[in-house]
């Protein structure tokens, strides 16, 4: 794995699996399935793959100094930072700046902070044969072979198999497609042609650049400022400063891959892994119980539950549930969330309400 | 209503309505259908009926300092101390001990604590008949017209019209009966002969002491030692004792009034009574929303929510509710509750594990 690297996004400020995780604690600060934080996990997931030298964080400024103390074996200045989240369009610009002045061969592995991968051998496994794949100049998207009719994750259509020959198959893409109605799911996971689109990608720091010189030439206009500043730690921030806020905001999704030649689609199956986006995606990444209960983080007394996952705040608290099915249910010390399963994408909802009314102090 | 009592049996220390109400908070020395307790209601809703001096209270000796603050209109003498509890027989014997020596006429309406009734003029209406038949010299239960085929109460067989004429139809009781099941009590309702027992209960103090000397004669023998001993109260608090531990515990309806003669029944209907035994007890109670929720004490969000009551437990805490029907929802602090309604009174199984494994902080 030589001039290979990680770049883990580290930008997120979402409400995904609110109540627990807020404006100021995102999702990846936060140690929702064990003792570590998914960053945490993230950054661990990489060890005997890369050493510490090659794993990049990129980072809103306000959450930087949480996730050095949370990550204090990597080198200070493999945190990138951003003054203002700006999409993943740039995250990755900014990183592939960085890497080609650092590795004029550099490979580079972006890699969403908040994800949970179940399999570690298997996705350090799949991440060398997209190295691989990478190197012949393609972009590689890690695909996840289907193992429901998810309405939730966008969707990569593959073509043909690659000319070249690797260790594991690897397609060309034919399509990205949006989250689909469940119809639609359904439709695909039946062709059997269809990965989710995981998010996470690997190509060479160059590459990605010629494409963003094609397709998006303000933010390569932007990057190469950074780039020349780059030395002159304060020059270079100062340039950022000065750029961010003129850059528009975009997914490396729709901002390149879309339209981007030579994209490749490794679809990867029993990695066990999931973006944890909603409460319900615990089921697919957390063991449960005989009763199908996942309980977490509390004290749990029970008659006739099944299939609920408690999510408790702490031992001094204890959660009764008599005759309760398929719930969800949250505590986060102001907030108890209690949410039929099926439901759970629902929570999205209640935070925008509670943003229109300017309840920060829940946000 | 000349020479008429209410006495109020306080004494209670179940943890029905757990995990609002504790052992050493029960249910009527708690606020929790407004702003005031359920004692409080009960003081309150015989104002206009009786003169406070006329107002008894008997209470278990704990709980005695904290009845008179929340009753502080009440004469700091009419509340009647018990060291221990010992059933309901003898907190009725020692208030007909209490009255008969300061009113050799004096009839007593029995009235648990912790019950609720809506319809507070008809409450004294019919309290006015029932002292009436008691002057008669029957001892009168309060019967309750069911409205569903409860198995939470004791039923009440009525027989004939009794002989004389009152401004509301009283009958001879033919049969007490205990918690039926569900068949039983469906049987009960089409037949249209049974009341539900609702634990109030109108006599001349003279009367039922009668009925202790007939059938619990050691209560009486006791209670005439206590009588002796009346006018010093330090003298009276000694006897008591020394004479309460040695009480057999009994309830009055099992001690006293299913042998007892002359017992009628005034079957009440409309008077929105509860015992307000579990907590789906409060959808009788508490008037809902649109939605078919009872949402009480804290901040509530929903989204498809129905039939559900949200207990919450102040201001600061927010619940929030996606897709839920027919739950009940307690948040007492240290312990959150979720239970589907129709099992609310499995409630009580929690409890008696929680007291298996001496886990008292919850009790």
């Amino acid at each position: 794995m030589d001039h290979t690297y990680a770049v883990i996004m580290a930008g997120g400020s979402g409400t995904r699996l609110w109540p627990v995780s807020r404006k100021d604690h995102p999702k990846h600060t936060l140690p929702l399935l064990g003792e570590q934080t998914l960053f945490q996990t993230t950054v661990e997931r990489l060890s005997g793959l890369l050493p510490v030298e090659r794993i990049l964080v990129v980072t809103a400024a306000d959450h930087a100094a949480e996730l050095r103390q949370q990550a204090p074996q990597l080198p200070q200045e493999n945190f990138l930072l951003e003054p203002e989240p700006r999409g993943t369009a740039s995250v990755v610009g900014l990183a592939a700046v960085a890497l080609t002045r650092r590795d004029p061969e550099a490979v580079m592995a972006v890699l969403p902070s908040d994800h949970f991968i179940h399999n570690r051998d298997l996705f350090h496994l799949v991440l060398h044969v997209a190295v691989e794949v990478a190197r012949k100049d393609y972009l590689v998207t890690l695909g996840i072979t289907p193992t429901f009719p998810a309405t939730g994750y966008g969707y990569i259509q593959r073509g043909d198999l690659l000319p070249e020959q690797f260790a594991y198959p690897v397609y060309r893409v034919l399509q990205f497609k949006e989250k689909p109605k469940e119809a639609a799911a359904l439709e695909m996971l039946r062709r059997g042609d269809h990965s989710w689109n995981s998010g996470m990608f690997i190509w060479r720091a160059d590459a990605i650049l010629k494409e963003f010189a094609r397709q998006m030439p303000e933010l390569k206009t932007a990057l190469d400022r950074v780039g020349a500043a780059w030395k002159d730690a304060d020059k270079r921030a100062a340039v950022i400063g000065s750029e961010w806020p003129r850059l528009e905001s975009k997914t490396i999704d729709y901002g390149v891959m879309e339209h981007a030649e030579r994209v490749a689609v490794l679809p990867a199956s029993g990695l066990g892994w999931s973006d944890v986006g909603n409460w319900d995606s615990l089921f697919d990444v957390l063991l449960s119980d005989e009763s199908g209960n996942i309980v977490f983080g509390g004290k749990h007394k029970e008659i006739d539950t099944h299939g609920s996952l408690i999510y408790g705040n702490g031992e001094d608290r204890l959660v009764v549930t008599i005759g309760v099915d398929d719930l969800i249910i949250v505590d986060s010390g102001d907030v108890l969330l209690v949410c039929r399963k099926d439901q759970a994408q629902k929570v999205r909802e209640i935070v925008e309400r509670l943003k229109k009314e300017k309840q920060d102090r829940y946000l």
